[in-house]
């Protein structure tokens, strides 16, 4: 056992450093500077997205005693890799199927955005996956989801502004087909344990995901559109909270806040309009779905997960199905409505985009359920573990808690 | 007692749910996509004013122990449900008594300053008020504030961002007036004591507020001046910051830094040069104003703290009224006398002028207390406590100290 | 020595208030509100430079245990003066050789770029010197700075945007020459140890650094070259950090990550592009400076560090000498060989730019130099400490301790 683990950790930066590598070459064959300046994602705007996901999710995920600060620290590790070969990804694409190349600064915020869902999945696994296995995961996931995103845009013509906006649903769902394989740590756990201090962390987290999200929802959408979407995001994320607040002191028994709830539900108006907010035309109808996504989330994170638990063998370390998950489709449901109710008077003519709509939101939950299961199969794991068993694996003390 | 304590827990989640209520009905009401999409407000100038409110002044009132960062998350419940309904209440006014409407960013931005009044008034009250009465006390505030704004507007011509600079003076005043009348804790009662920790994050605050100061006072200001408003801003604080660690050192017995004293001294200037920055024409007269506010602060919060409170009966939790009044009342000086100067061949054709911009600082100065008295007189104490006795309910626990 | 004491503590303050008076007179001749109110700097790349000085640089900082969050105080002052003397210094260039002034923002902007000097110089001297030293060294090495920074724009031709990148080299170089006159505190004390908190803040400091850097090397490009230094400063970021965690697990013995690897390896790349972004025309370069930088970062402070603190006798608190010295030097031999590859056909004609290149580099390294041993020479300390001994005032409990 005691070479197995030197054997690990030796391997972690080795594997590093291979990715690393044969992104290097990569790069040097795909990009070139091609003397295009300008860009039509602003450079502010670029960064706002990163700081959420570099500090936003990064604190977000910081709830957890064992991990804290390294679990922002590993966050990162994750986020370089990923970007890299996002940005790969999309040349590699552009390079087989088109002939038009973005510019530079929309291709890093592109990559930025689609690492949201590897994000999202590792929170799924928190605390029992280990560092491979999460690269492992970060390049499979990355890979699966561009693929989706590219069947959504060849086939059934979705923009990349809407196709981007699927990250949270591929995210989430990713995460809850890969989670069942790893053991759960038994309730009593230091593993599961919060302190204080990691909870003002992640508290700290979700405030910065909550500044940030009217900038994520618009960044990638067209000039004139951005200020609609910042608005009705606003007023959803802000719905959001208040209804967070409210019913978390109503759910629990003792009438005290439960910082679990804050956390996901102050979020939930953001991710459920996501897809829509640049059709809405009401900032009361974005208020409303605020309001529904919060309850969706408290109610969820109250009585679905004991089931979900039990019956499906799930562990959902942070919420995620119900953070962005079942938000997701809220938002996907309420985006097919808003369409209807806008073209009811001439409904018929308009059957067929209706059909692409729920087709676009079903193949990309199919994308990552399927995925995500091919990643943890026996196939998968043997990719993963590099002919390790996993339940070994997952023994091993993880080499970021050492930070 | 125990029943009446139940009854409060119950009742804050549906006070919430109710205004809530009220607001989605209103925004149907009264706004709907109008089609403008253009903004004279940028993104990032708002991003600016809404991280210095939620993370500036939340971290700004996370210095006392028992509050520390939960005092953060409440403070983001406070600011969503403020900032809808101050946009509520602009649009009443608009539709009350104009037809000119304005865009949808300018109208959040707008919302999001008026919202600093309440939180420095919430700071005057700290530690001794529940969380119904700082969410009756948001309601009230705001719709005082709008209407002394108002009445600037249309009775005194006073602009959008010259009168929307009164929010220190009107929060510092509303608070001042509203504090006597909630009881003051014993001096070593746990109530005030404050933690490293809690220090600390109340030193991030201090920074925040301190580096996005320049993009609070310029946000409204039309596109020429803000260059001029944020460079007076920037060296009116940075003389500030410099007076207040010299001042501390030289006040104090023992020759220690006072973290009190940083902490507020370090922001005066900024509060100071609000009114007068556009006005500036060198930038020596906004670091001799960052001097004057800054010695002010560290002067007051030594000497005459101790006398208002044993004769005045206010117990000023923060010290607001050294951070923000008596600095905004120097700015307010300081504008008239720069005018004055800048006028001195033409003056007695100016009079008219001058008299009117004393009478629009007065004005505030008077909505605000006159408001304040309101709020927490036996009429207003029977509203803002529902019936219950107001001493009843300062014995009470927080309900967001089990955060 | 405890009347020495006290005269030292009373100093302090009148050294600040001396100053800032000077500050202000100096500003009410030099400067006056010329109505130039555009500026080719935007105001969100200008707050992304603060933010990254005082937060980033702020927090990076605070890693030693004594010291914590009061390093960020006191950064804070030394930021704010030390930009008021820039701004001075650079007034004064402009007012003896020159008629043409810069605007507003700009000027700002130079002078908080500047002081990355100071604060990189007062990392290694961090917990030795006290608090009018660190005053003193501010004031003289802002002028060093700007006297090199001017020679070489007069001289040598080099404009500024390429001669602001030299801080991190002349900063290193600074702080290194004056760093062997303090005395080492012996290693098991109190002064060297860090907790997890401070570690922790360390982190977070890294983290502002990296997210921010981007923005800092092409805050004074001009507008067409800032996306392709924006771009390759992102990806040499991003390789650095992959690679420092790759690396701190291989070089330590027990494969655990060491905090100061990740601290400053992670930086390295973007030192290194700072000169060169511009002139890359493929990423994949970027890369490999990145990955360069991090190898001699982490190999640097493994195994060089030990011969220097021997030998040289310097004690370099933070390890600037590996985070921005030598990542520095390669930055700047990397840009003398891509100018030669891009120019290797004409390469005889060229002979002359590239001695002005190397000129250049070493000029600023000398400044650097040779300021740093005149600050610390007899002469200096003499002025340093006011006459009194500097071994007698080393031992002095510095007064930022009690903060």
């Amino acid at each position: 056992m005691s070479s197995n683990y030197r054997n690990f950790r030796n391997s972690v930066p080795w594997l590093i450093f291979f990715l690393e590598a044969v992104f290097i070459i990569l790069f040097c064959f795909l990009y070139s500077d091609d003397g295009v300046s300008g860009s039509n994602i602003s450079y502010p705007a670029f960064q706002d997205v990163s700081h959420m996901v570099i500090f936003g999710l990064g604190f977000f995920l910081a709830f957890l005693k064992r991990y804290k600060f390294s679990s922002t620290g590993f966050n990162l590790l994750l986020i370089v890799l990923g970007v890299q070969w996002s940005v790969l990804m999309e040349g590699l694409l552009f390079f087989l199927f088109q002939n038009e190349k973005e510019d530079d600064l929309k291709s890093i915020t592109k990559a930025t955005v689609s690492m949201t869902t590897v994000v999202i999945s590792s929170a799924a696994v928190l605390g029992k996956a280990n560092p491979i296995q999460l690269i492992v995961m970060t390049i499979v996931e990355i890979a699966a989801f561009h693929l989706s995103r590219w069947i959504n845009k060849m086939y059934l013509k979705i923009g990349d502004s809407v196709g981007m906006m699927h990250v949270h649903l591929f995210g989430a769902y990713f995460g809850l087909a890969v989670s069942p394989f790893f053991s759960e740590p038994s309730p009593n756990s230091e593993k599961n344990a919060s302190t204080p201090e990691s909870d003002l962390l992640s508290m700290l987290g979700t405030l910065f995901l909550w500044v940030f999200w009217p900038s994520f929802n618009s960044v990638l959408a067209v000039e004139e559109e951005k200020n609609t979407i910042i608005y009705n995001t606003y007023f959803a994320l802000a719905v959001s909270a208040v209804t967070a607040f409210a019913l978390s002191v109503l759910t629990t028994k003792d009438g005290k806040l439960r910082m679990k709830h804050i956390h996901s539900a102050t979020l939930a108006g953001g991710v459920t309009v996501g897809y829509a907010a640049h059709s809405i035309w009401y900032p009361s109808i974005a208020m409303i779905l605020g309001l529904l996504a919060s309850v969706i989330t408290v109610l969820g994170s109250h009585h679905l997960q004991r089931c979900l638990n039990s019956v499906l063998k799930i562990h959902d370390a942070s919420g995620i199905h119900f953070t962005f998950g079942l938000p997701g489709v809220l938002g996907a449901i309420a985006h097919v409505i808003l369409f209807v109710v806008k073209n009811w008077t001439d409904l018929r003519s308009q059957r067929y985009l209706i059909m692409i709509e729920i087709g676009t939101f079903c193949l990309t939950i199919s994308v990552a359920l399927i995925s995500g299961f091919i990643t943890v199969s026996p196939f998968g794991c043997w990719i993963l573990n590099g002919g390790t068993q996993i339940t070994d694996l997952a023994k091993i003390r993880f080499f970021y808690l050492s930070l």
